[in-house]
């Protein structure tokens, strides 16, 4: 499949994705993040703007060296030729040319007022701009595409002025035009009409860059498209400056599943949820959960209503099989879910409750009471199948016989903090009495139970706490605040999440903690 | 302006959003929930399904007697008669009478599938049911909407009877029919092709709700609107199942601002942002920086191309006025708008430093340093306003001084946990050993800090914790984990919000309190 032929998926994250506030990222991340796209099965990776910071420049030198794409190509991005010198003496375009990118991507103007206002140029002086820099870097040898900046506002203000620009970059040799709708303000509808007068108009190949300013950047893609559009820029996770750039997953998925098109490498898409997530650990955002095809989120389903009709048939209730974009189908339990959703998580869970509907109906309610008092158990499995061992079996499994616990917090000599906890408990008959320090309570408690339980149970040695989420109910009053812990342990194979709930956060953190091992306990007991 | 006229905005925040995953509204969530889409102006809030969990009935009996509605009216949402008995037999059908609600919605069944398989009757017994139970409502003084559930899907599966579902529904005296596009599959201009042939059909009142499952829910109300729908459904800030709902002030804000069409009362989209983070604040949900409008990012300007030509004329870099959303334009703090950012912030707090570039050099530095570090100053002013006195002041203001703290929380004999905290302070010469108790580590050690200032303070009497956020940043194990803690303070006139940083999350909240108490001492004693 030719990824630079028919239609190109051009990814922009490492450009005008990390525009976004708060993202920032290292050369290292950068390689990363190009290997993913790469496994993605993009056409192009947009790696940065070399010269424009050190940063960028770096990243296409060692691009050249240490990168092995399979897929995709490179673009460099920059901007057309100052106004009033020669592109050849540009230190700017130089910077482009010495990146080794086979493609450079030059943003243009092509709004008369930006010309004037923020160029202070001519408009013909911007059209040599635009003409002398493509086909400068086109004589060096490499490729260019032209990201014709504010494209959708310059044409409603002058049509004339703005199609001219196309012009002069498809005259010069550009091989594609991404317009581009900057400031985000399009609508679905005006992208598709625009789109297609300009193809009929220039006859030249289009593209389209979409910003989510009114929440349209996926379907301002697609509209494109629809208008004749052969090159799609966006970015993964919906990435960018304000509300961000076009989702491009999200873009690619329905160009593929809903509208038939082959856009990516066979099987490729079915790889677009790990690899949105590992995006997404490396710029160390959370992957937004109600993200569509690859959130968490995106395939759970919470109604009792369609829990019921899910357990008929999951298509029912899904737009597709989440299996094509790899991602998962999820029953919640919560206080909304009813029975059927309860029998189906404990079938996932292993436990056939069909046969007990009484059963089901004690764990049904059991699980609306702890919701209402801050428990959920949509996170935290492990909680709910310690829950549901207990309505099966009588009783919770108990490995410990907790006596008490203390945990103390106080300021060094040094002027730090340091935490300290005195865990008493029983276990296979024996009384242990011990202390755990920490960098912070809950640590500190966490070091003195797995001491003592440790003890009685060597294998909860391997037990680690991975992750640790608070989240404080505010009922009207800090003081009245109820808080909710869930807690994440890994016994270096898997992992499970507990939850605890309480006035204090350090008793719902206990309940937490204590849920966790017991959990860990009785995977390796039974 | 008659919102439930010509055109009808209806919010299903407070039911179909709350399917969302982890969204859990109490009853007084709610009515506050209520009052704040009120204030948007929205012509029909959706309360919840009463009847189907003892929360909701609560909501519209409450709501009856507390809610004074100046725009909307509530609507209360629940499902057809069961087959195979009378309307006015079937309970479900009864809450919906007692719940005093004006507007009744109905989820009904218009896809053959869904009726054989998940509702097990027949297609004929499915349109009585639809017939019946709107006639009945209508006939206990109810008005009746009718969300026709999997619409779209069904309507490309047999038109026929998708098309017969509608007729029975106005024929029965449904006022519109909402037409869902229930998993939330379809594309834009498929939306729109399909409301404008289902009025033309039926000559009735169609309305739409959407969901994000492709990322075009906004886009797919748009279309449905374009095709005539004159009804749109949708929630705050996006909640919903899966993907979410159509967020409702994106689509509203389209419609007014993009599409000219006036579809709340005058001058209550200038309050959407506040409501959007109000409605945030009672869910618990951080607000997505990233939203359409309404988000802290929406207006925000990173890039150093754009910020230089913001100086020139702000409307050339964003799509339209943020004042006519509530929202603000910011410039962020980065490598080319620090400082300026920074004077910016400085002027908002009554400093001008202006004349003083070196003094911004060294706050920017201070910023990032610390920013770095995990501290945020976006939320937390008063912390921003103390680190700006200390560059302009030469020293942090100092009302007292810390000699050690401790606190202790332990499980009492009644099984409870209890927090106790000792704190040693100097104040106005006086050295003062103070313990607090509370339920929970901070809240003791606030009590023992403001027992204590409060000898040498009076005022610190009136002064109340009134929020306390925690978040953990994980750098790859629980253990390693920095704390952010965020206070909210309040002297009983104004609030103002600090922050601390530090491994120990008792560490971090003292930093915040600590912060909190000076800020305060500085507003009363200068």
């Amino acid at each position: 499949m030719d990824l630079q032929g028919a239609f190109h998926v051009y990814d922009t994250t490492m450009r005008d994705g990390a525009q976004q506030e708060g993202l920032n990222l290292s050369v290292a991340d950068k390689l990363n993040i190009a290997r993913l796209l790469d496994e993605l099965g993009v056409g192009f990776i947009e790696g940065g703007w070399p010269g424009a910071n050190p940063k960028d420049t770096e990243f296409f030198r060692r691009a050249a060296d240490e990168l092995d794409l399979r897929n995709a190509v490179l673009a460099a991005f920059g901007s057309t030729r100052k106004a009033g010198i020669a592109a050849a003496d540009d230190p700017q375009i130089a910077a482009l040319r010495e990146s080794r990118a086979p493609w450079v991507t030059l943003v243009a103007k092509s709004h008369t007022r930006h010309v004037e206002l923020a160029l202070r140029t001519t408009l013909e002086e911007n059209l040599a701009m635009v003409r002398d820099s493509v086909s400068h870097l086109r004589e060096s040898g490499q490729q260019v595409f032209i990201d014709a900046e504010h494209f959708f506002d310059g044409y409603r203000l002058d049509r004339g002025y703005a199609l001219e620009v196309l012009a002069a970059a498809f005259e010069a040799g550009a091989e594609a035009v991404a317009l581009c709708d900057t400031n985000g303000g399009m609508l679905p509808h005006w992208v598709g009409e625009i789109v297609s007068e300009v193809i009929a108009e220039t006859g030249g190949r289009v593209g389209i860059h979409a910003h989510n300013d009114t929440g349209c950047a996926v379907a301002n893609s697609i509209a494109a498209v629809e208008g004749g559009a052969t090159h799609v820029q966006g970015c993964i996770n919906g990435y960018g400056e304000r509300t961000g750039n076009a989702d491009l997953i999200t873009t690619v998925a329905n160009l593929e599943l809903k509208l038939g098109r082959t856009v990516l490498p066979r099987g490729r898409l079915a790889e677009a949820t790990r690899i949105a997530h590992a995006v997404a650990d490396i710029t160390n955002f959370p992957p937004a959960s109600r993200q569509p095809y690859v959130g968490t989120s995106a395939f759970a389903h919470k109604a009792g209503l369609h829990a019921s009709a899910i357990k008929i048939d999951p298509n029912l209730y899904q737009h597709l099989d989440p299996v094509e974009v790899g991602n998962d189908m999820r029953l919640l339990v919560s206080d909304m879910a009813g029975r059927a959703s309860i029998e189906l998580k404990g079938m996932e869970l292993g436990f056939d409750l069909s046969s007990d509907p009484d059963l089901i109906t004690r764990v049904t309610a059991r699980v609306k009471e702890l919701e209402s008092q801050g428990y959920t158990f949509e996170a935290a499995d492990a909680s709910f199948e310690l829950l549901l061992v207990e309505a099966v079996e009588g009783a919770r499994p108990a490995y410990f016989d907790i006596e008490s616990w203390r945990v103390i917090t106080e300021t060094s000599p040094a002027g730090e903090a340091v935490s300290e906890a005195t865990v008493k408990l029983k276990a296979e008959g024996v009384r242990y009495v011990v202390t755990g320090e920490g960098n912070g309570p809950v640590n500190a408690l966490d070091h003195a139970l797995r001491q003592a339980i440790g003890q009685a149970f060597p294998e909860v040695a391997k037990f680690e706490l991975i992750d640790y989420k608070v989240r404080i109910f505010d009922q009207g009053h800090g003081t009245d605040a109820t808080t909710r812990v869930l807690i994440e342990t890994t016994d270096g194979e898997s992992s499970w999440v507990t939850v605890g709930v309480g006035h204090n956060v350090i008793e719902a953190s206990w309940g937490a903690l204590i849920d966790g091992l017991t959990f860990g306990l009785r995977r390796h007991h039974g």
